[in-house]
């Protein structure tokens, strides 16, 4: 990958590239770590070797990462760029985050290598990531078999009476005990009413007859992430319950079967919001289709009904219309989408017709 | 909160406050919300009304968390800023969090307001936030008992050939039973060797007789973070371990008999250092002493051997010195510390005299 970035570098003329996130330091290094508030980077120089920049402490965890370059371990009272400084005296131009990299560290960088011109590096990251190579998208399958594991285990614990908390707990502590330690966010288990907002936080609310209960989660596979959500049916529904239900489902179906190489990402957003739409519900749909997906959860692109972007094969985002009717319900369904040679493949397979428990 | 942030503004002759951090829009306005990579602020004028930014789907929540304000809620294909520039047609000049705000976001407020001059907010932030007022403290004792209730928990779990990640997931397992769903950062439990690394991950290392078993968890409860570390020993440990423990033990009680208003950071770390140092094992504690805890898990002031800052009644940090014999063990005592008008007072209460299980 170091090399992947440095012929982005020559061709744009940029002296190098210093990379910040814990997403693209693995995608460069191998090593994923989440430095809180600490410095973690990696210089990669237009021509030349990489240094890894990380804190002392880690040091030996990058090398046993695979990381086998140079590595820069600073201790707390230790200032990393000058070091960084020690080994590369003079850089005039450099591509950095923009979206991660803060004015402050930008300030810091500026004032030990002087007014250095800045260039993004999302866009030539971007393009390094959108497609997943391989060993990428057997690990994207693999968080979302485990994301697929985490439904199966919910809907088996729903119960008159159980709190969202009490499937929550469930749910984590089986993911637990296979290995899994980290969700790609905050898992969400929102029964009845407390599932129409599409951002609703899981408390104390009981599961009961009549309810739609979705569940919105996904895991982290060795930095990989998944992101599902499947809304079920607790006893017998109403009729409007199931007319949301079945239009969600429609217009998940709709912008999923159109998904293969050369379709514009907005025609799937546009196509999905038009079934909402005819089915009057177009204002209880508040937010984009979709979002790519791979070491972060929401990455480029963005499926929303303006983006212009062109599907390739190897690329992967989620799919998840949804409907809130405040006081009546909330129903959302979401895939984990992978573009293939001739159309497309979900990553996430448990069952979108309606399940009743 | 606002008021007090606008008595800053007007003393330092800013137009106004964009404060975009999950934690100081809590601070500001009560509601506590993870935008992803979607816009979150609160922009605060020297005077007049404040106005929320944040997702149009949160509306609804945030007047629920009990914000009466102004709200710009958007969807996904407006701009936030465009919105906000129709309240605030001009605005010069602008404190930001510049250890938060991203270069690419500075350039799209730069983009519509024009070239401001900017501002750091971040030293009357801190100087607002690091003293934390009663109901802070409650809420901060709240996590820390669950903290304490999550050793035990953890304690308890010890068995022969227990994996680290069998005893993980009963801890988080208890903990969502009681509510708590968000952990201040991935919770670790090393046991032997894989206690020597500060910075170790849990995975599949058996829990076996004669080791010392490292816990270091955090919960967040209502937006405050708690962080302990105990490390205990399992079966009958051997007198180098116990040397070990003992001079964590030794460099954490005498920083913390230290605490009390009046005393500078960096005297804690040096007395603790010295302790650690005189033992034989400086090389062995590669990081600082401690860092302040609130609506982050590490925020201001951090406690390093260069921390000139002076103690006052209501702040609240971490001390947690520990020693890392690579292949032999790891050690670590952290504690939760308030300073009080005469002291301290730990609010993290599991005992630290070595438990044996």
């Amino acid at each position: 990958m170091i090399k992947k970035v440095q012929t982005y570098l020559q061709k744009e003329n940029i002296e190098g590239a210093f990379l910040t996130s814990t997403e693209n330091v693995t995608y460069t290094t191998g090593f994923r770590s989440d430095p809180h508030e600490r410095w973690l980077a990696v210089f990669i120089p237009a021509d030349g070797d990489a240094v890894l920049i990380c804190p002392g402490m880690e040091t030996e965890d990058a090398k046993r990462a695979g990381w086998d370059g140079d590595i820069i371990g600073y201790s707390d009272t230790e200032n990393p760029l000058t070091l960084l400084k020690e080994r590369v005296p003079s850089i005039d131009s450099l591509a950095i985050e923009k979206n991660h990299l803060t004015v402050e560290r930008l300030e810091l960088l500026q004032g030990v290598f002087g007014q250095l011109t800045v260039h993004p590096a999302e866009h030539f990251m971007n393009d390094l990531r959108v497609i997943k190579n391989e060993s990428e998208i057997k690990l994207l399958k693999k968080a979302a078999e485990f994301a697929d594991f985490a439904i199966e285990t919910a809907c088996k614990e729903l119960a008159e009476g159980k709190t969202e908390l009490d499937v929550l707990s469930i749910i984590e502590f089986e993911l637990k005990k296979k290995g899994i330690t980290e969700m790609s966010f905050s898992t969400m288990v929102l029964t009845g009413e407390n599932a129409s907002s599409p951002h609703g936080t899981p408390g104390e609310s009981r599961i009961q007859k009549g309810d739609l209960v979705l569940f919105d989660l996904g895991v982290v596979y060795k930095g990989y992430c998944s992101d599902i959500t499947r809304t079920v049916a607790f006893g017998d529904i109403d009729g409007r319950q199931r007319e949301i239900y079945d239009t969600v489902l429609k217009a998940e179906m709709t912008a999923l079967e159109m998904v293969k190489p050369g379709v514009k990402a907005s025609e799937l957003d546009l196509a999905a919001r038009k079934v909402i739409e005819d089915a009057g519900y177009g204002d209880y749909f508040p937010h984009r289709l979709g979002h790519g997906l791979g070491l972060n959860v929401h990455e480029f692109p963005s499926i929303t009904s303006e983006s212009d972007f062109v599907l390739e094969e190897g690329m992967t985002f989620t799919i998840e219309p949804g409907i809130y009717v405040p006081g009546v319900a909330g129903v959302r369904i979401e895939d984990d989408v992978l573009v293939t040679k001739e159309g497309y493949e979900t990553l996430t397979k448990f069952p979108k017709t309606l399940q009743t428990y």
